[in-house]
């Protein structure tokens, strides 16, 4: 649930969306599209909750991995049929994570 | 929704949480930690989504605005009684966001 990454510094790519009112595959595809990140090189780890607004953080290695993992071409298909179908918004941060703290309840 | 931030570099703090079974006065605290936040100095903006996962992503200006933030008071109660009562386990983040780009379909 939550993603267990390595001491910083390492890399989050924070993906805030509005979906449109068209889900039709969304959930599988966005299935696969974790199921696809997490055998890139450089993956660590990948958090997601959705209401009216979904975040998905995903978090790296280092910039080159999430380069790659931008271009990979089976995402660049995913990307170009959500902004056609799936996404009435959103945001993407690219973001070097510098610090971290956790807590478990014991 | 999606937080309208400022162009980069600016400050993400994401926090990643599981909720124990006792909801309690917990979103009350929510709403009252978000408007809280917003008016703290150095607040850019906040987004946040639930399901078993909850990931709150809150933006800020600088590394000093979150630490203000962090140290205030009234947070601090909150802090502490999600420890207590509210929190299975939860993460934090601080990255520095480098980089961003938006989608808006017209």
């Amino acid at each position: 649930m939550i993603a267990k990454t390595p001491e910083p510094p390492y890399y989050a790519v924070i993906f805030s969306s509005v979906n449109t009112e068209n889900a039709e595959d969304y959930s599988a595809m966005a299935d696969r599209m974790v199921e696809l990140a997490s055998n890139q090189e450089g993956f660590l780890g990948i958090e997601s909750a959705r209401n009216e607004l979904g975040i998905t953080v995903s978090y790296w290695k280092d910039l080159e991995s999430i380069k790659h993992w931008k271009e990979n071409a089976e995402h660049s298909v995913a990307q170009a049929r959500g902004r056609k179908d799936w996404y009435q918004s959103y945001k993407t941060r690219i973001a070097k994570v510098e610090r971290d703290y956790a807590f478990d309840k014991i």
